[in-house]
Parts: C-alpha cells; structure tokens; sequence
C-alpha cells in the first residue's frame, strides 16, 4: 500500500509531524557528543504504520541514527517509512553509507526534516533513494530541525563552531565589586545550570585574565565524556605556574599563544604535558577555524570584557546566555561583561532576538540569537 | 436575613472573593490619581445578594468609594452588604466619615480587605461599625489590596513615598556609549510606557546631570492631570537657563538646591515661576519627607548613575523597573546605572524580588521589589 502512495501536498506533511518530533526527541539525545557530526535521530514503521524501529546517533563514530533504527526494525522495515531528522548520508565516512542501507532495507518511503548541508551530502542521499524508487517526503518540522542542528550548520557554513558567550550579572549590569569582588553573583542552580552548558559545548574558551583571576576548572563536572577542551587564549603566556587548568585528568588543556610569547613559559605549560599552539594572530577569529578543524561544532565564551569584546566585534558570538542575579553591585570602576565594541552609534548595534528567559533559582536566564528566526 | 448570620470563619472568606476582586478592579481606576489618598473600591449588595452599586475614590477631593456605591444603591443598599477594599474612614477630611455613612445606609455588613493604616482609622472605622451591630468581615483579598496599596501604605508607615527606580540598558548594563550616544537603547513601546509608569507617578525625580545631558519633558504626555511634579536635585543650581522643564504651562516643576547654590542662579528660576527650595541636605533622603508632606505616595526616579546610586544607598527604593534592550553596547567608560554604593562583599547586597517580567515590542521589561512578599 505504502510504496503506492504519491509524494504528499504540502497540508498532508502534518500528518508525519508527530513520527518527526519523536525522531527530533530522539536526536536530542546525543547532544553534546556527536561533533563534528550533527544530531540525528530515525525511526522505522512498518507498512502498517506500527513503530518498529528507534535510533539516535550517539556520538562520533558510532552508528548513525537510521542503522539503529533500520537494525531494530529488521524484515519488519520492507515496504515501511523511515522517518529521519537529516538526510541520510550518500559517502564513506566512519561508517558506510546510510542511503545503501535504506535502499537495501527496502522501504517503500523516506520523511526528513531537513537536506544535509554538507557539502558531500546536500541533497545526493536523496536523489540516491528516489533513484531507487523511494518515495522521499522533504521539509517536516524543517524549522524544529534547523535549530536542533544550529551549531553543525553553522560549522558547516561558515567553517567556525556556533560561539556562545555567557556571564552573569548584576541587575545593574556588573560581573564584580569595584573591589573585584563577584563570588558569588548568581545562585547555586545558575552554577549547575553552566556545567549543564558546558556539556553541551565541544569547547569552552577563556583569556589569560580569567585563569589569572579565577583559577577555573572549566569542566562539566563529569556531565560530559570526554570533557569539553578548555581552550585559553594568552599572546605573551603570561600564566600561573599551576591552575586548575593544567590538571589534565580530569579533561584536555589548549593554550593558544601569540608568536611573540615567552618559550621558557611554553616550555614549562608542555613540560606538564599541555598541548600550547601559536597563532600568528592570537585572536577569537583566527582560534575558531583551528577548533572547527578540531571537530568543534560549539564553543563556550567564558572569558572576562576584553576577550569577549573581541569575540563579538569579530563575529564569533551567534548566541548569548547572560544571568541576571537580581540585586545591585554599582560602582563606576566595577567590572561589567564588555569592553569596548568601537560602536559610536546605538542604531548601529544590532539586536538580538529573544530565544528564552526563565528562571534559575533566584536568578533569570535570558537566551538570546543573532539574525531572523530562520537562520539557525 | 443578613443581620443574623455570624461573623464567618476563614473558609467562608473565599465566598466574598469574587466581590472583593470587582472592589478592587474599581479602586485601581484612580491609580495616579488619589494621592494621598489611597486607591480605594466598593460594591453594594442588596439583601437578596444582587449587586446595586458600584464605586471608586477617583482623586483627592472627590467622594470616597463607599460614597458613590451607596448613591447609587440608595435604599437597596438597606440590609445587604458593602464590600470594600479599604476600612472606611471615621474621620472628618475634605469628605465627611464614611462610617457614619455606612451605618445611616442600614447595611447589615461591611466585608473589607485591610484596616487603613492611617493612624486618623487604623480599626477605629471598624469599631464603630461593629458597634453599630453591623457584621464585620475582614482580610478578604488582604493580599491583593496590600500590594494595590503599597505605596500608599509605604509612605503612612514610613513618612515618604515610595520610590521608583528605572532605567533602560543594553543587555551588558550600559544606558550609553562611550561617547555618551543613548537615543535611543529601548523601543517606541518602552518609551511609551514610560509616559504610563509617569502617570501613575506623583513626582518624578531627576538630578541637574540629566537635565544638562538630555534636556527631558518628563511627563505623562497627558496620560495624567496634573501631570506629575517634575523635581530637580542640584545642589549648586547649575542647571541650564532654557530647559523644558521650566516651561510650566505642561507641568509643574521644583527645583531643590542646597545652601551654597548661586542666588543669581535662583533668581533666574524664580523670575520664569520655577518654585525653588533650599535644603539643607540636598540628597534623596531629605527630599522625600518634603514630597511625603505635599502628598506624594509614589515617586519615579529618572535619573543618572550618581543620583540613582544616592537614593539606593539612602533606602529611598523600593521598586525597580529595568528595561533590557537585545543589543550590546560595550566599553569599559560606557555610561552604566548605578555609581559606587559601598559594598565591598557580594553577599552584603540585598537580593530583590522579582514582581514581573514581560515583554515591551523587543525590550524586556522587569520590576523588582525590596524585601520579603508579605511587605507591600
């Protein structure tokens, strides 16, 4: 009956929205450990419409989302739909290609929510399984998939990871005491809802002032294996003989430095076994491709107002998490979360688009994106 | 009927709910208007439980709530029921006492939601209702009238008005740039509602910086009459010699300076009508008491970092209103809310309570409230 059915118009995608939203359900769950892979999840009805197979893609290197569910389902899967997230891959990557599999199952349909943008894929794996007769339903929860998959398609777009810059503040606006005081500003759920974010993140980057300052530990708190790689960026090295940071067991350290650093102070940072590299401009813009190269889908900006100026004013931030603790710190010299963005007009700085805002505690979380909703 | 029954026990109150929420739907119709009064609504129902008048305190002056309710009820108003959101008062003011009226009414009962602080009342209504034989029921919506009336209140229990403090920032607490550039931060709906915050205002306060920097109208844009009273701090009068707000033919304006201002500089206001004080501190705690006794409940403060600072530092706020424009501003010199207030422990500063949190067109508008819930 099913390999029958033509192409569905338009109002007919609703009917596979709910399949999809648990595919997205799915997908969700490897979040934070797929890079540089996107998040995928599938599954498999039988002719009669009935569930017989689930699947998410877990991590980098382990089968993707449609063989679990195509594995799951088996004999049951032939003349059936596959309801996918993502395109299925058409190459040889880590593991075969999807689209052989979902021809040689043989289905009679295929619902994604979204082509694949890399550039090996884009539309080949579906052009695969309509040459092969399948039926192939496009675009349902399109939007819901984009969003999901936000920091792969900006990877994939732009070559850099998806940049989220995050602080904490006082309701008027100030990370520190004029004392430099600031610990602590936000409540104990802000602070575990950061591991959580860090979870979430391949990487999470600060600047020589922060590890000077704070001494951080930068870690999930064991929310996500492997750690994500704390990153720091210091031109001349001028960095604590011990820090948190240079306790390699509990996750990977990388210190990037300007030409001009000092070699006995890299010496010391690799004779502790942490990786040190040298950017000709030791900056936000010139760190990310190196991390893209790495796998890195998203990063964390956890840094102080110098190095999160320059993220910004470089193009390396599409996401903002700013908690807001709600009491007053004032003071003229206080630290506040930027420094300088060289702007000389308010119309000349753009606006950011809500995404959420909730509460964590006693403090509020506001999320925020740049660019229109349709750009994930 | 209605004389028999017995005063009731908590459990009942709930069945004067729906009356009581009507009550002060009513009262809050004079919101801006009735200082010093406080807001106050009343219904009448007859003895049969049907509803036969309705009535509100619309400004100082006019006739109380009970008042009107009874007007219109007349002589249905005989054996049934006023509900009332404030205890009538017993004392003679610009209107004659509302108990006396309440009793020549023949009520059989009065439900109210809170005593009057008003130590001229403060239960003495009550008493000569109840020695009237007529049912007393109390702390109906107490709550819900408490917070009605909190300014109100707050300048009963403390001798000055409540205070406002709001400000519109960037999302990294900046109200300019660098370069001072501030036109304009928030959206046309946020500056709108700025002009309804005014109206339910009776003076808002700016310091001389402001009205050198930014030359504000700072009224309701006829949303209130009379418009609020515009009030200047400068201690030195060094204030500009054409500003708008010494064109009084909009809105009234004070002007409060300290013993060293230049008489030259006080003469020139006096000569345009602009009312000047002297006072011998001139900071925010000396000036409430003098808005408290020209019958101001609730004050706005408008004004830069310094002054802003001054009034938290002094306990002159109770409320804050912060707007959060989705853009960034940047700059370790940029213009921020509050200058210093001392502290040096993040732990010392008082967390404020959050009261609401919505949306102003792309703006994000959040009010906060010092101390616990059960303080109006």
């Amino acid at each position: 009956m099913a390999s029958t059915v033509s192409r569905p118009r338009p109002q007919k995608l609703s009917a596979w929205n709910t399949w999809m939203d648990r595919a997205l359900q799915l997908a969700e769950l490897g979040d934070g450990h797929t890079s540089p892979n996107p998040l995928v999840g599938a599954v498999v009805l039988a002719a009669d419409g009935s569930l017989v197979g689930e699947g998410y893609h877990a991590r980098a290197g382990a089968p993707h989302a449609e063989r679990g569910a195509l594995d799951q389902a088996g004999e049951r899967a032939r003349g059936g739909t596959l309801v996918v997230s993502l395109e299925p891959c058409c190459h040889h990557g880590r593991t075969p290609p999807c689209s052989e599999a979902v021809i040689a199952a043989g289905l009679a349909r295929v619902v994604v929510a979204m082509a694949d943008p890399d550039p090996r894929v884009a539309g080949a794996g579906l052009a695969q399984l309509r040459a092969a007769g399948i039926d192939v339903v496009e675009g349902v929860r399109q939007a819901e998939a984009l969003r999901l998959n936000a920091a792969f398609c900006h990877r994939v777009r732009t070559g850099m990871p998806l940049g989220i810059l995050k602080w904490a503040m006082s309701l008027d606006g100030r990370t520190a005491l004029p004392n430099g005081h600031s610990q602590w500003i936000s409540g104990p759920e802000a602070r575990q809802w950061v591991h959580r974010l860090r979870a979430r993140c391949d990487a999470v980057i600060v600047g020589g002032g922060t590890v000077r300052a704070d001494d951080p530990l930068l870690t999930s708190r064991g929310r996500r294996s492997p750690e994500p790689l704390r990153v720091v960026l210091s031109r001349q090295l001028d960095l604590p003989a011990t820090a948190q940071l240079w306790e390699l067991a509990v996750a990977p350290t990388l210190v990037v430095h300007g030409p001009g650093a000092d070699p006995e102070r890299r010496r010391r940072l690799l004779d502790r076994g942490v990786e040190c590299l040298e950017l000709e401009r030791c900056e936000p813009a010139a760190l990310l491709p190196v991390l893209a190269g790495r796998g890195c889908n998203r990063v964390l900006w956890e840094c102080g107002p110098t190095l999160a100026a320059a993220a910004v004013a470089q193009g390396c931030v599409q996401r903002l998490a700013v908690v807001v603790a709600p009491l007053l710190l004032g003071g003229e010299p206080a630290r506040t979360p930027l420094a300088d963005l060289g702007l000389v007009d308010v119309n000349a700085a753009p606006r950011w688009r809500e995404l959420s805002s909730g509460q964590l505690g006693g403090d509020r979380l506001w999320e925020l994106a740049l660019g229109p909703d349709n750009h994930p």
